[in-house]
């Protein structure tokens, strides 16, 4: 069998292999989520299951895959920030995209009856994937400052949406009352006419979800003396604080730090 | 809140999009699949129940997607040829082979319980997924027979290591009895010494699957007259066949031909 | 000295190498060209050395860099089209076009004084280059008529718009005076007002020129006898025809032929 | 003229657009210049002359092309680098290499009588470019040292080498002497043995050239009073000076500083 006569056409393969010393992050995105959310009964504004779901998906992909030194998380879309020092899959494109994807949708499906024991994907849902190179360190605190952002503009704009229409109001009623207001408008509407403080709200719907590893005390029983000691160890956590400012990165000088 | 000052880092953003008129294979294959196999027992040297999966995965993908116009699978992998006249998603790399292999993955664990009703998903499976372009026809044809040529090799191959493992072989003594072997010695094999005519094993072994709309006959009871009329549909089908000759594209111009 | 501190920045480097099997054209254009011929006096609407000139340097670009079957100029651009089955330069991009480019500008100054003894350069001519692929023969072919479409359109409207001007018009006239005009017009008008048969002009402003190898029939004397004889030789030759029809093609099938 | 039916053959160009923030570097390479420098009989090791038509069109690039901040040229190789902050060209690879490689060319014949007057330019001479993207300040500073250590360590082997052929050595005889040895070894040969000390030989050849933007003083004369006044004016200037220490940087913070 003249396997050889075929198997010139691997000459036609081509690989995107990313600059050395630069960030790398894959974006993903949920597919018709509109139509998802809608179909599977999300909560709204913000569906707190679905979102720690979106989390235990991200922290399996964090886990897995090398090279990936943090993640954030909003709504639908998370992104993994590969270590400017990593050498994973040689920092091929479709390899880093296609692997990340594909194991996040993974853990999705998987983990869905876990987390909605009471409610049956009535169809597989999908993701897409990019991959961006940023050049240094503070463009990609740039780019970490503007999901976060969005985070923010997103939630605000959607909680007063919800509000609203939970209030009585027609959805178009609602979008109407909102066109044109500035950010302090609506903290004003919220708590004025809702009283609601929306500083007050949970940070993972204001702040989105960061996933890092830190050092997290631990209690560990000395098995000679029964004691128990306080250990500094290195673990994954999820985390919902501000990215922007310094503090978060000052603090966590191992996140972006040479390997 | 300034957003538009981070919003620069969007200019970051590339696409890879492919020439017009070129034909587009997106590959995807199972990561780890020697381990995914083992640990879910999957049978030697197939596992139709498993092919089956695999099938039933493409089919959704091929029905989905835009642009598909034929897919090929054996093993843990699958092609899917994206016509050349096709414009779905631009033609954008990063949406097509995330796309694809995000729902593929999705489709897998969705259906796993419906195929394997009695044994359980002990992890989540991921995929890979990469894209070549191939300039004509010719070549991408040539590439179909490359990738069945593949599925023959491997399965003749399989064939008759687990059929000596089975009959007492270790598997180091199968290895070694194989080693150097042609084609030919390998059917004479199987047949002088266990009585099994490879030709006659399932196609879907030897073959592989292909997916593609073809026509078919269908019966349709004309409500009238209760008259029992046959009517040629096209559908969505799953052959096993050999691709690498003229007839089977012969048989089905409407394939590849222009759109 | 230690150098091998710094090589790793090679690491950084980046080829982009076409497909095999697709047909590649570099195309030259001259930079600031408006300027130059205003500079050096150019004939209008065509200076009928400055096309020898390109032609020149065109046909040193043919006989030296690898891999060019097919050459086809109009004013100052010029394609070069590489088979589909050579591998010169690995079929990288950076190294073709930099070694066309600057061949052929190194040429043009080169070769300056001998077309033109009477006008010196005034300043040293730049042109710029790019590479575009393309996947089949029947493509390419399109591409390059619309290059020979292109050199007709000009050319047509130029030489409208020159004798209209040697006449006595504006520019501004002439250019109002032809806003609008069809080919038919255009050509009507050279007729009538002028009595020149744009279709009797020299056929290297109306066709462009072509760079191909072609057979020869040349004379040679027999030593011995000192009869001459015609042979048939392979020569580089520049011709002035249709491009766009089959003809061309037909007569000459080893330009395009497998190699 | 049906111009439009063939217009469609543009959507196959491809434009590879280097991303924002990061430093672009252009390096040309004479091709064969092997051969070219024995031809023209180019001066051993170093032909000085030779080194100044490389620095006057080096200059001529620097002067033209929008974007260069730097140059720095040893032997028959120069590298232009674009700053980080650069639009020109909108950054597109292929404008940038060609441009500039076409018009380093020109100057390089255009200039040849005014900088060799007795000897003539027996055939055209051709340069190769490419480009190579670095993603931080720090990287490309390792880029120019290595290519200044390059230069460094080919000039102390080929003044060795040279003066070797030069007391009477075959070309065989001195390779074998010089195999193995060190830099230390090679200034001593050259002071033992020759009495020329190495680091008193002109910086051009141990440094190579680099062309900057520098602060000038320049006397102008004040028309009122006829009075000389000295004003620091930023001019085009080529020096030979290290640029793998601080020192050069430090005292010229405006090179690579933001534009």
């Amino acid at each position: 069998m003249a396997k050889s006569k075929y198997e010139y056409v691997k000459q036609f393969e081509r690989e995107t292999v990313f600059l050395p010393h630069t960030w790398l992050v894959v974006r993903i995105d949920g597919q018709g989520f509109h139509r998802f959310t809608a179909t599977h009964d999300f909560e709204k504004p913000n569906d707190l299951r679905a979102l720690e779901l979106m989390n235990r998906c991200a922290r399996g992909v964090f886990d897995q895959v090398g090279g990936i030194c943090f993640a954030y998380g909003e709504s639908d879309e998370y992104s993994f920030v590969v270590h400017e020092n990593s050498q994973y899959f040689n920092r091929r494109e479709a390899k880093l995209v296609s692997s990340i994807v594909s194991l996040f949708t993974s853990l999705y499906v998987f983990y869905w009856p876990t987390v909605f024991p009471d409610r049956q994907l009535k169809y597989p849902p999908s993701f897409d994937g990019r991959i961006v190179c940023y050049p240094t360190e503070a463009i990609l605190r740039d780019y970490l400052a503007w999901r976060q952002v969005d985070c923010h503009i997103n939630n605000l704009y959607n909680t007063c949406f919800w509000t609203l229409v939970q209030s009585g109001k027609s959805t178009v009623d609602a979008e109407r009352e909102l066109m044109g207001t500035l950010s302090a408008d609506k903290n004003e509407m919220l708590f004025t006419k809702f009283g609601i403080n929306y500083n007050k709200l949970p940070s993972i719907f204001r702040k989105g979800s960061i996933i890092v590893r830190d050092y997290v005390e631990e209690e560990h029983t000395d098995k000679a003396t029964g004691e128990i000691r306080k250990k500094r160890k290195m673990r994954t956590v999820v985390v919902h604080e501000d990215i922007i400012k310094n503090k978060f990165w000052e603090q966590r000088p191992h996140i972006l730090g040479k390997k």
